[in-house]
């Protein structure tokens, strides 16, 4: 008798990255603008730091703290303090291999079997993936037509089995930026509900026009239910290295740490010293290469012109992504699909970010220099014409 | 309003490991036979692997394929073939970060909520509290007296709820070793009643006496229902690098991608490199180092004579355990803390393992040079007579 996967599987879609990796894959010469990831490299800090290590240091070769090793915790804390206005005292970093992982962790830590999570539709889909995989179920807010948050629509979404409200900002896959307004409003609600407020802040650096990103741990009554997200991936350009961190309510600490004993034990001891390199560099070191970036997006916001019958692209106002709609009702992996096969150019379907009405793609321009850039928008837009 | 932890994880035990480093660092001196650590250090070639890293490699610094590079999935489907017999046509090989992940990312896409895991008494902590986290419970069968597996008991517990059994040989934390006969049995048993069999061989190389480590995906019925875990972190001594991996039956494969996708994404860079250089160095790389851990074995085996009042020490087969058992109707967390702060040894506590009747203690001879690991006997035989 031949036993299969789990029930709890099927609620989880399919990751779409491998899928259409994939088709790229099969498809030579295809330009990407599907995965999000920066076309600069790593900090030169990486290279000499890897060159200084000793394999048989314990911190690198044994078991480290559950938390992340002392150091690179003050070096966090510091960075928290300074960059996002977060004070620490109260609240406990937990380092992770990459910060999907930071909120499948805190998930588990705070959400029984059958409990509700609040997503901002449209949502970032490994949100919605760590949710069903946690015998969890999606409740969803539809943010407004221009992507930002509907407070009321949170607000009515806010069941009694409702444990969290997710928001990203800036917003993968809108590029919306949040004002501290609407996160401060949708902090409040959470801390009135007794429910914990997760915000990801992958995409901290990159925003457009000078506009401000908001961290609403900041708030001087969010301490005790207020979870951040944040990543080296997107800022550092170092994806590959799987390292995030969680800033959680010093409550959630023992809970957190089961989690992560269960899980990962620790990160890697290397990824630990090369994080406590980086980290330090901050929004000084990322402003430059986001500057490139600016260009980037206005070239995006250039290709409108060469749209036909109708499609618009929405403005980011950060991150490095752009919803483009098309006004035919057309299945939007299809026109992935055919995007690649015929017109060598990878985008995301939308309905993966749970966007159902219409056909939308997400753009995201980040991975690529800006004279590839440029081709691929050029096949872009011509696709999209003739399709 | 306050929110709080949830309840599922209150049924997730409290991680010993970090417990007991407390109290380890609030007694300075402590030798420790805690932790599951080896003494010696990782292979020469870390060092030089290290040192020829490029971080701006794509490789290095972009997202990985989610079961892991093409050149490291064919160093280990090589080595499975040579070393375990195991055949990896119509398996499919994930990485993860460390094999704890593999076993949690394995029990996610093979069990819903509510569904049971037998694992076998006594058990290795983590697994038990991975099902827990997974909102899953756990059912459990006795070993034998000599902690060998009773076929019967574990056929006994195969309520229609148990998706898998699970069986950690050599094993941890009682040193037994399964021969391939149980194992066949408990693979046969898996095999007709359409469940999985979960196999963990994290301490494959580590058997005394020349007993032979057996793999039960090596046998021909095995394909469709068995899954194998490794890890480099006792090998290689490299538990800090966070490395292991699950073969897995190839109808998993779209499952384990959707669990891999959600919490790790791919297993860093760095490490894969890393571990494709480690892991080709196999079992006669590893034998030199653990012909000392036999020498360990037999201190502890002659520490039995300073033991008073009826204490017994079962014989390891492999792994570098021995479970110690007192007389006495004590509280083993007790002892274990007395014999920290009065004694300055550490072990830990059989009911961390599932053991509720008697006073048991595990006695981890792998993590100390020889010369300390008989101060550190010398101290615990003292201990136990004297408590």
């Amino acid at each position: 008798m031949r036993p299969t996967a789990c029930k709890r599987i099927e609620q989880v879609q399919d990751p779409v990255i491998p899928i259409i990796g994939a088709w790229i894959r099969d498809n030579p010469g295809t330009l990407s603008l599907a995965q999000g990831v920066v076309s600069y490299s790593p900090p030169d800090v990486v290279a000499e730091t890897l060159g200084s290590i000793d394999p048989s240091d314990p911190a690198i070769c044994r078991y480290g703290p559950a938390a992340g090793q002392d150091a690179l915790l003050e070096i966090i804390t510091d960075k928290l303090l300074k960059e996002n206005d977060i004070d620490c005292v109260g609240r406990q970093v937990f380092c992770t291999a990459g910060s999907n992982m930071a909120f499948l962790t805190v998930l588990l830590a705070i959400a029984n079997v059958g409990d509700e999570v609040l997503l901002v539709r449209p949502y970032y889909f490994n949100h919605q993936m760590a949710i069903e995989l946690a015998g969890c179920h999606c409740k969803y807010a539809d943010s407004t037509p221009d992507f930002q948050l509907d407070i009321d629509a949170i607000a009515n979404g806010l069941t009694d089995r409702v444990r969290a409200v997710v928001t990203v900002s800036p917003n993968n896959p809108s590029g919306a930026v949040y004002p501290r307004e609407a996160l401060s409003e949708v902090n409040r609600l959470c801390g009135e509900r007794g429910i914990y407020h997760i915000h990801d802040e992958a995409y901290e650096y990159f925003t457009f026009d000078d506009r401000e990103h908001f961290s609403p741990a900041s708030l001087p009554e969010s301490l005790e239910h207020t979870v951040s997200l944040f990543s080296i991936s997107k800022s550092f350009a170092m994806a590959g290295w799987r390292f995030g961190y969680a800033v959680v309510p010093e409550h959630l600490t023992a809970a957190v740490q089961k989690v992560q004993d269960t899980n990962l034990i620790s990160v890697s001891g290397v990824t630990q010293q090369i994080a406590s390199a980086v980290i330090p560099l901050g929004q000084a070191w990322c402003k430059q290469r986001i500057a490139a970036l600016s260009t980037a997006r206005d070239m995006v916001l250039a290709a409108r012109d060469h749209l036909s019958g109708g499609a618009t692209i929405c403005q980011p106002q950060g991150a490095f992504y752009a919803l483009l709609t098309l006004p035919a009702r057309r299945h939007d992996l299809d026109v992935v699909q055919q995007l690649i096969e015929r017109f060598k150019v990878a985008v995301l379907p939308g309905s993966t970010f749970g966007i159902n009405s219409g056909c939308v793609l997400r753009v995201s321009f980040g991975g690529l220099p800006l004279e590839r850039l440029e081709a691929a928008l050029a096949r872009l837009t011509a696709g999209i014409r003739e399709l």
